[in-house]
């Protein structure tokens, strides 16, 4: 985005990581030197009604503004070369060899697991699973329908296939996504330019003996979220959102499929409680029930950092882990 | 409507009835004459994957078209004095001393019960309650804000004082819905005319401290549908849409409210199960832990049937009991 909520410049961009704790406030107890931690863009404060309630994973205190400084005081941590403020990005700004994180936005990690696997855990991955199996809760035998496979609509097919779906269907433009949806349990691919005069909700409708149990749009276009909530079954069929729709465009509804019993939702980091949810997949992931390695496609320094953005444009890695050594 | 789905003429009109049974076909086994029976407009086979489910109230064999004629063999039962076609209507026709109604549209009513209450298990006040304890599903507690006191609406609020909702926001035009709404356990009024520059929703969010956790939308007008979901609160929020969309204008879903964790469903009848939930609803009444007596404002016979619509078009009734002797 080049405007709007995210354009404070210069920032430190950079949220999906693992650290070690290097030093505390003196206020702060849940935390010591040398833990290993997460952040996490979305705040867990374990206080107020929000973060206690069983519902939701918004948090009322601090869940404000996630750009630019840190969430108490509003006060940036960073400064350039020349003194000028640099801002703090979702309130973790990793690109950095050290930062600055509110304790709210930190989950401890038990030091048996492995480093390289951790910061899978602090976005995207955890985005795909919480939404597959916390926000839709799909059951044994569902279908499953996933409007981008991207490293978010990957973990959803993994959510879907640890969960028992039938049938899992991926939307992509990206041909080498058959492949790469294989790995995690995706059992039907569809590229949308290959429909021909089919409705992408037709063809899904065709495949879902009238349409999926469950739809998850992964993109952030609100056509392809109508595609997503047209394609889902009558009576039961639940959308649900996780891409920022880039546009700012609102998603028009069918109000006559809705009233059949459809629904949509949206989620951020998969409706997950970070606190209690990141340990939780951790020990998932030890207990061998939870695939991350397959996610890791690439690795570089932090001085070659721009070469994981090209893998990405280009389509070609899933995670790229970035070394700060 | 006057073109669309229900755009056959002549048709005999009314689905919200009570009646005895007069005859049955030879395999029918449910019922047999003299059985006191409700009619409702949605089939429930409770034989199909849909009816055997626990989620939605659709039926995949008889869900399809409730106009022109009955579901099972298309033909019309009705005839006019010179032998015309006369069209059933949502698969009921009660404006007619008699009916013949598919045995998936026809529920079975204790004896017990008192007739003239028992109409109204037939549609409006079941959608109501229906959408309260079983889709939206309000704990107690809640704060709840209603779109549209109708029938319908004020039955919503019936059943969130029932669920023991903390707030109960009525949204309507009609400056005499307050007095009525208070029966109902409507705790607040909000008239939009009288909201001046502020949008309903801003008015409803300093009345529930952030939005409501429920909202409900009786009236079938996008715009208030998109009013009802801008007043649901962040991380939990479930706007209810009971209301068809008279313009079949799609409803404008803001994805970045949505991705907060609210979410938008809709129902037809309340996402009751007709065959088990109005025998329920009968039940709650004879246990008098169900308010429906409240509803009846008129009664006329049935060569008045007009004055009750003039008293529907001048918002003077709830419910007119339309007596067929």
């Amino acid at each position: 985005m080049s405007t709007g909520p995210f354009a404070f410049f210069p920032m430190i961009f950079g949220h999906e990581a693992v650290g070690v704790v290097e030093s505390v406030e003196e206020q702060v107890e849940e935390f010591q030197e040398g833990d290993m931690v997460v952040p996490v863009f979305r705040p867990n404060c374990r206080e107020c009604r929000d973060c206690k309630s069983q519902k939701g994973n918004g948090c009322s205190i601090f869940g404000g503004e996630l750009v630019p400084a840190m969430p108490r005081d509003k006060t940036s941590r960073f400064k350039g070369m020349n003194g000028e403020t640099l801002y703090h990005f979702l309130s973790v700004s990793s690109f950095s060899e050290y930062t600055v994180v509110d304790v709210v936005n930190v989950v401890k990690i038990s030091p048996e697991f492995p480093v390289d696997k951790a910061c899978l855990l602090s976005c995207g991955i955890s985005t795909g699973i919480g939404a597959a199996w916390k926000v839709a809760d799909i059951e044994e035998g569902s279908t499953v329908a996933i409007f981008g496979l991207g490293t978010v609509g990957l973990a959803v097919a993994e959510g879907a296939r640890l969960r028992g779906a039938s049938k899992i269907i991926g939307v992509d433009l990206n041909q080498e996504k058959i492949e790469i949806g294989k790995q995690f349990g995706v059992t039907e691919f569809i590229n949308p330019t290959t429909c021909g005069e089919k409705r992408i909700s037709e063809v899904i409708k065709e495949k879902t003996d009238g349409g999926a149990d469950y739809c998850f749009e992964c993109i952030g276009l609100a056509s392809l979220m109508e595609d997503a909530f047209n394609s889902s079954r009558v009576n039961w069929g639940k959308t649900v959102i996780l891409g920022l729709e880039m546009h700012r465009t609102p998603l028009p509804v069918n109000t006559s499929l809705l009233l059949r019993g459809r629904s949509v939702t949206g989620c951020l980091f998969g409706g997950l409680k970070p606190k209690s949810d990141i340990p939780f997949l951790a020990q998932k992931y030890l207990h061998k029930e939870l695939n991350l390695d397959g996610f890791i496609t690439h690795e570089v320094g932090f001085g070659d950092i721009n070469k994981a953005f090209d893998l990405l444009l280009e389509g070609k890695s899933l995670r790229c882990i970035i070394r700060m050594d």
